[in-house]
Parts: C-alpha cells; structure tokens; sequence
C-alpha cells in the first residue's frame, strides 16, 4: 500500500517506539523541516518507573499513561500510527508492519525497548511474570490481590500460607519497589479487611544471586536500602539461585518454600530490532552503536535507549537502560538528523550522569547524586517530586500527586480491583491442569 | 470444607452479589446480631451507572469501583468471599462455591443481578458486546479506541468510513449514554490528535426496535432526548430491527451498513439464581417474589434487585431493574431477617419512586420528578450531582468530580488508552478466520 505519497518532499523519519527514547526524538523533531511517523504497537506512552505502582494498586495506569498522539497533537508534521513492526528491509528503506502495511523511510530511528529475560527458562514466565508493560501490571495486580482473597477463604493452615508469601525474583530497583509496596499492602489492607488472617500471616521474599541489593548503587546505600526493607517485613535472601519454580512452589537453593505468588525481576533483554536490521548486538539484544549513535555501516539507521549499547569514551561498561539515558538519546538523534539534513554535522553522543534514586516505600528510599548521598524521608520526597515532575502532562502530574497524598494521609491504595480472567485457584493448580490435560 | 464453626451461635445470613441490593443488605446487617457472609465473583462494588464512562475513556474503573472488603472492613460480623456460586441445596440449607467449597446459611439474600441478553442470537455477543462489568468495559474502550487508530492508518476510503461507522443497538438509557459519549468522542479527539480522518467523517447511529429513544420516559423527554442525539450528530434510526450482524457489516433492517464497532444494549436478562433454587421466574429470568421479598415456599431466601420480580400491589408491571430499586430491596430484605430474628415481622415491601434520570452528553439530560421534567443543562446538572454523590466513598467522589470538572474545562479524556490482547483488524476478521481454521 501506498502510504507516504505526501510525504515523498520533505525528509521522511520513521521512529519505531514511543517510550522514553522515541518520544523525545519525535518532539526534538516536532514543527522542523522534516515529516515523522512514529509508530508502536500501543496507543499510550508509559511512564514506566511508576508502573510497578499499578501492580500493588496504588495508581491506575491512566495515571502513568498518555495517548502517544494526545503528546504530539500540536506538531503536524508528526503522524502516530498504533502498529506492529515485523521487520526492516534495509535495502528498500521500508518498515513492514502489520496487515502488509509498508512505511519508506529515509532516517529510521529504533526506540524499541527491553522485556525481561529469563535467562533461557522462558516455562517461567507463566509462573512468574515480570513487569514492563500495563498488561503486565494488571496480570500482578490480579495474582497479587487474589492470593489475599484465596487466603482468607482457605482453612487448610499450610495451604493458607501458600497464598501469604511472595517471592520477588531479582533485587534490583524493580523487585526492591515491589517487596516494599507488597509488604505495605499486605501490612495495611490485612489489618482492617480482612477477618481469618492478619499482616503477621504475610511473608514476602526478595532473593537474589547478588551479594547485594541494588547492586548498582554503592554499599553504604545498599545497606541502608536491605534495612529499609526489613524494617518493611520484608524477607531479604541474598547470594541464592532460584533453582526450580512451579504454581505452587519454589526451590531457592536447595531449599523449598510453598508459594503461591512469584514475581520475576530478574533480567532484561533487548527488543528483536538487532535482527530486523542484521546488526551485531551484546549479549543481550542491544544493538552495538557508533559515537553519533548511528548502526555500524547503516548511517540513517539509528539505535537509542534500551535498544542500544553505547559505551563512552574510557568506560567500562554501556550506559544503563535508565529512562535518562533513552531521553539523552533520543534527542540527539533527533538534533542528528536534523543537522544533517542541513549537511552539518553533530559532536559525538555523550551523556551527563546527574545521579540516581530508587524507592523501597513510604518515607524510604536512596538517592546518589554524584557524591551527596542521602536516605530515609529526606531521599523519598526528592524521589516522589522528581518522579511526579517528570510524569507526563499537567493532569497526571496533578491527580497522581492528589493520590499521593491522600495515600499517604490514610494509608488506602485505592486501586485494589481484580479485573480480567480470574486464574484458577484452589480446586486446580496450572500443573494439575497440565497433567490432566 | 468446615467454613462456619465460629458462626453457629448467631443466625448466619449468606448474600449472593454485592451490587447494590446485596450491599445495600450487608450494609444494614453490619454490627448486628447476626453474622454475614458476603460472597460475589470479584473483589468489588461497581457503580454500574456510570460504566459507560468507562467504556468510552472518560473513567478509569478504579473511579467508579471500591473493593467490597473496603466497604465493609468496620463491620466486624461481616466477611468478605470473592468466589463463584454454583448451586444452592435448599435441603441442607448451603451455597455450592468454587473448589467445592460449602457454606451453610440460616438465610439467604439471592442478589445476583443481569447480563444482556441477545434474545436467542448468542452467537452476537463477540460481534457486539454489551456492557455490564469493567471487563467489558475494557472490552469496549479497547473496540472504540481502536476503531480510531485503524481508520488513521487504512488508505482505503470505504473500508476506513467502516472503521468510522458505530452501530449502537438498544435506545435505553445505556444505549444513549454510549452513542452520545462516542459523538463526543469523536467529535474531539479527531480534531486534533489524527491527521487522516475528521470528526465529520466519523458517524453513530443509535438503533432501536421501538417508536422512541428513552421510552421508559414520558413522550415530550423522549423527543427532547432525541433532540440532544442529533445535536451531538448521532444518527437516531427507530422502528427498525437489527436483522444480520458480522464483523464488518450489520444489516439494520433491509439495509446494509458496513461497520467495524457495534455494541449491544438492547435487552437484559437475569442471572441464573432462579435455577438454582428451582424458583418460578419471568421470561427474562427474574424470580417471582412474596410482599415481603421471600421466594414463594422457601420463606428463608430472598431475591433483590435485577433477581426479583416484583410487581406492587394495583401497579401493571414488576418494578424497574435499576439502582434506587435494589438498594430499597437490599435494605428491606434485612431489616425483615433482623425483624424475624426478634421474632417480628415488617410490613410489605414498599417502593416510592422519587423520579428518574438519564444523561445524553455534555449539557444534556432529562429529567422527571413525578411531575417536574426538566431538560438540558439543568438536567444535566442535576444528574452530575446526584451520580457523584451516590459514588461510594469519599475518595471517589472528589476525583471523579475533580475528572469532571477538568474534561469539562478542557474537552480532554483522560483514560484513552488501550489495553490487553489486541484484536484482529484489517488483516482477517473473525470470520475469515473462523472460515480459514
């Protein structure tokens, strides 16, 4: 099909994803002398540090979301297309998509994310999923609240205690997020709404293989993250491999523990992009890049944020797949493009770290601001305001801060709806079912 | 399963739904002498009224929901089950649940509601949904949103207006929220957010059986209704029968209209309750109750709500399936169980019936207060204020207003986003599927 016909005169650039990376390099380029289509397989752009949120019914994914083309609706020259990407033909500078729609393109830029990875267990992911996308988020808010409902009805002590523990899998900013909000949840809501068990009754487990939680901060702040946690009741394991993971239990090392409930936040891996384009990738799927972040040997191809693997001059290691870093990204191959459809030239990529936080709960999280360290209450409220500021248009930003609030004033999560297919439960584990099957 | 040994000593009630009959009976049986058990299939009390919000991306569900547990956590005789009800032994005096999981009851309150009913042509409702939970509410935000982003993308001028075309069937008062919700919808959104398709080519049309929109109103609010229809640029077609529908087309009477979006709000039908007590019921499913709201020989169960047929003594027609109905049914219900179990008995059930209401869209409603009808903005600010404050809870209340009132200021939906498994589109429809496996 035909789609660019009125786009043939003015440099077209497709982007491909519109998370944090794609969506500043469409409004670096939004009202310029270029035509952009920007495409994703959903309508919404997600304000993914906060989704863990929606997972323990804090926020509702309209609050950390916005129509993609709601974002850019002043910029005309931008369209936004809700499709599929299949594959690249980097010959013909064509994107085919979905229902054999083909896009040309003269400047393609791939901002097409991570999922996590199970490290080649991919069995797991039914029985511990991960956390990238609202889908993901309602599926944990679902197993998450009905194991509160399963073990009030269940009179059978063990079986009981099965519904009552959580295993995160994975200590970094993710799985420390979620240990501290199940813990406040399961301490708060078991208080008053339920009658045959109590927040003494809930265990929730953090393992990881790591000598440390959040690995990437440095000990003085790990140490005081783990305490935090513990202070929360939350149980912290460290230096464990998962060995085994069913419906109804897991093995950390060698030992067992009845479990109802795993959460996976273990790893991630790259989006397929690196194949479309025949591009040499790290180990985990990001695509290698050069200094302007363009793809080796094809120059109007560029690959940013998660997608991509740039490491900077005199580094160790690439940049982390921080939404910062896609950001940064994002808007220089923006400016990139738009410097060389004016035949100039950028200097190379680089990126100016200005620290980094993460939250385990309610008046508890870290932050290092390259050297001023800071924790407790002092570290959260930089935390909650940088992350309020940084959320998607006035209206979010004002009814989540609302929300904030009046969560904190009475300890309610006001979110707690099991929506969607009910999983089976009691009568039938998925492993019964299988074997019955 | 042994459920009920620490509630022998007191009478034990067992409600069946937690809509607003079954609520409204937990809420007056709550710090009693008896002891309750609450039992509904999810975790939490929906405002049905407003759910078209929902479905048309005004709402999130977390707005117009409220965890039961929640609602009730005060009341310490009461516990919470969220499980399927399967069969009733009137004999033995127990409810069947999931994970055969048995709890016996000294009296019962059957409050179990209606779905829609597709009067015989089940094999209509993937074709067009209705709409009765959040999930298909889910369901239709994701159909109507959809449609949007296809019709950006197709290049094909027909098949693009059939993306555009919404076919709602059934002018009660859910159809005409829907259909007037949509015109809105599409009137906005489209001027700004997409750049192929304007508001003028979307079209709504509203089909019914009947001579009139809103037909349970009187004539003159019936014709003001329509008027408000047509303003918002519905297409109102009446006297008509839907005779064929598909995914692509529906065939209103003899005619053809190609159509991607067609949603159902046509007829209602009660839950299987009647069934499983093997009581006399109306056609659409609705047990026949006593003056005191007890199923005739079983003097222990009581049907309310959308359940129960009741006709008033010297009236025509059984009471109306809506809100104000059930929570005076609810109410009555166990204040005649706490009546009995001091050995007293009520008067008949009685209704008085202080008006109704509907909504069209921005500015429009009527209304009619035995006596004083009113109509447009008035109307529309009256039924504002009613529906936000009949919200559960302190909290929804003040965002739902506070949403209100913002999308009022601004014309902007805040909760346009899609989510869960995407539908087929211009690939294969449902049918060239189901004929290609």
């Amino acid at each position: 099909m035909k789609q660019d016909q009125a786009s043939q005169k003015k440099p077209h650039v497709v982007i491909v994803g519109a998370g944090f990376g794609g969506l500043e390099a469409a409004k670096a380029l939004s009202c310029t002398a270029v035509d952009v289509t920007l495409i994703d397989r959903h309508n919404y752009h997600l304000f993914q540090p906060l989704l863990y949120q929606v997972a323990t019914a804090a926020l509702t994914p309209a609050e950390i979301a916005a129509p993609i083309r709601h974002v850019v609706r002043k910029a005309k020259n931008i369209r936004v297309f809700m499709d599929n990407v299949s594959h690249i033909d980097t010959i013909k500078k064509t994107v085919l998509c979905d229902a054999d729609r083909r896009i040309s393109y003269d400047y393609l830029i791939l901002a097409t994310g991570a999922r996590h990875s199970y490290f080649g267990r991919d069995e797991w992911e039914s029985i511990a999923p991960g956390l990238k996308t609202i889908d993901d988020a309602f599926e944990l808010r679902q197993r998450i609240l009905t194991a509160f409902e399963q073990a009030e009805m269940e009179m059978d002590k063990d079986k009981r205690q099965a519904w009552l523990n959580f295993v995160i899998i994975g200590a970094g900013p993710t799985g420390v997020e979620l240990a501290g909000a199940i813990a406040e949840l399961a301490r708060h809501s078991l208080t008053h709404d339920f009658r045959n068990i109590t927040p003494k009754c809930a265990r929730i487990i953090l393992v990881d293989s790591g000598a440390r939680v959040l690995a990437a901060f440095d000990e003085v702040l790990s140490a005081k993250a783990q305490k935090h946690l513990e202070d929360l009741g939350v149980n912290v394991i460290l230096n464990t491999m998962v060995k085994h993971l069913s419906d109804d239990h897991v093995m950390l090392g060698d030992e067992r523990t009845d479990c109802r409930t795993a959460i996976w936040a273990a790893g991630v891996q790259a989006s397929p992009a690196g194949n479309w384009i025949s591009a040499e990738t790290d180990r985990t799927g990001r695509i290698f890049v050069e200094s302007d972040l363009t793809v080796p040997g094809q120059p109007d191809i560029y690959a940013v944020g998660d997608t991509a693997a740039f490491t900077p001059e005199g580094a160790e290691r690439p940049l982390p797949g921080i939404a910062p870093v896609a950001k940064k990204m994002g808007q220089y191959a923006a400016r990139s493009i738009l410097a060389r459809v004016r035949n100039r030239k950028l200097p190379a990529f680089s990126y100016r770290d200005y620290g980094s936080m993460a939250t385990i709960g309610r008046n508890k999280a870290i932050a290092d601001f390259k050297g001023w360290k800071t924790s407790g209450f002092t570290g959260w409220i930089l935390w909650s305001l940088a992350h309020v500021y940084f959320l998607i248009g006035f209206r979010s930003r004002l009814i989540v801060a609302l929300n904030w609030a009046w969560a904190y004033l009475t300890w309610e999560r006001g979110v707690r709806l099991i929506t969607g297919r009910i999983r089976p439960t009691t009568k039938t584990t998925k492993q019964e079912q299988k074997n019955a099957a």
